[in-house]
């Protein structure tokens, strides 16, 4: 089944050229005009492949759009774990590591970031519950290290989940406004908003970082 | 021309019966389906008004859209300007209360505020330049009122820009998870961000209000 996709898009076939093809052909037409303004025949157009081709990978545009938004939050999962990972067990750098990976993650992709947070509304019952599922786990681990960090006294945020979700939130859709062509690095962007999640928690210390090449503060 | 909408939604017109049924209608088709979604006929059948009854107040599908984003951005911003005007001189009162405010707009109106931050792809180049100026006035506020605050010490916010605009992407993506079925009322939720706004600009004390009745912190 083509929604066997597993995390960090490794899966067999993920990155077999005939398929990607018909996948970045998806994001860009749903990117441009959504998904109920996209048809099939749109996406193999852009594609430049037949329906013959996209239906011996995708049963449907549903299917379609469903790997889209799977393959993205796994991603966003498998990164965000990967930087708590790194950043061992201090609440502040794990904030700092995690707000920084999901800004990174999300102006890497900013058709894709756009897609997974406007098309919900288009996935049907059974994946709008698998892509809650995988929304919750990528929450959670935010939600912990806030916690955590709340519970050792190093941040003071009253509403720790409140405080959570914004970070989420504001780290998710710098995907909104982040164009390559604007002043600041996708690097520089990523520190920053690594300061301001702590800034919002409360944290008494900063994440004893070096500033990025490009000069800190 | 219908796009004339004054701020504030008070234009004439603006409230006849026949005109806020079709916006209403466009509101939901678009919310549900996209701009490239939804036919003219779908809004009409959604609206149950004829195509001549939508005809007589909007040129297109496009001057719909435009309406729905003029309306809501030039009440944003007229709700910000009221909300700092009420606040005083005082940098923090002032981000405390725009901060507030702007999360009960968007919270007032989920379907409108998705619309205006996903189909902006969708408005032609003259709309679209005409929504950025609106959008830029209102950034340009709560850009003030964080400098302002840097300035006079009471913030600390290394990079006020942007912490100014991480503050309006968290408030009005409240809209995107806000449900009137969710534990929390609009003012509560307004009054844990009007402080978590002053928690990302560092603010070195709070605003001196007191809470809403739920309880406090």
């Amino acid at each position: 089944m083509s929604l066997a996709v597993t995390r960090g898009n490794t899966g067999a076939g993920a990155r077999r050229p005939g398929r990607q093809v018909i996948i970045d052909a998806a994001v860009r037409c749903f990117y441009e005009h959504g998904y109920d303004g996209s048809s099939v025949r749109d996406i193999t157009q852009e594609a430049g492949v037949t329906a013959a081709a996209l239906y011996h990978y995708y049963t449907s545009k549903q299917d379609l759009l469903m790997e889209i938004i799977t393959r993205f939050m796994a991603n966003s999962i498998e990164r965000t774990e990967e930087a708590l990972r790194r950043a061992g067990p201090d609440p502040v750098a794990r904030l700092f590591a995690a707000a920084q990976s999901h800004v990174l993650w999300n102006a890497s992709d900013v058709a894709s970031s756009f897609i997974v947070n406007s098309e919900i509304r288009s996935l049907d019952d059974a994946n709008r519950e698998r892509h809650i599922a995988q929304r919750d786990t990528l929450q959670r681990m935010f939600d912990e290290c806030v916690q955590d960090g709340c519970d050792q006294g190093v941040f003071a945020a009253p509403w720790p989940r409140e405080a959570s979700r914004a970070v989420v939130v504001m780290c998710t859709f710098v995907a909104r406004w982040y164009r390559p062509s604007g002043p600041l690095s996708p690097d520089e962007i990523a520190w920053r908003y690594g300061h301001m999640a702590l800034s919002l928690v409360g944290a008494s210390r900063g994440p004893q970082f070096e500033a990025p090449t490009y000069g800190g503060v």
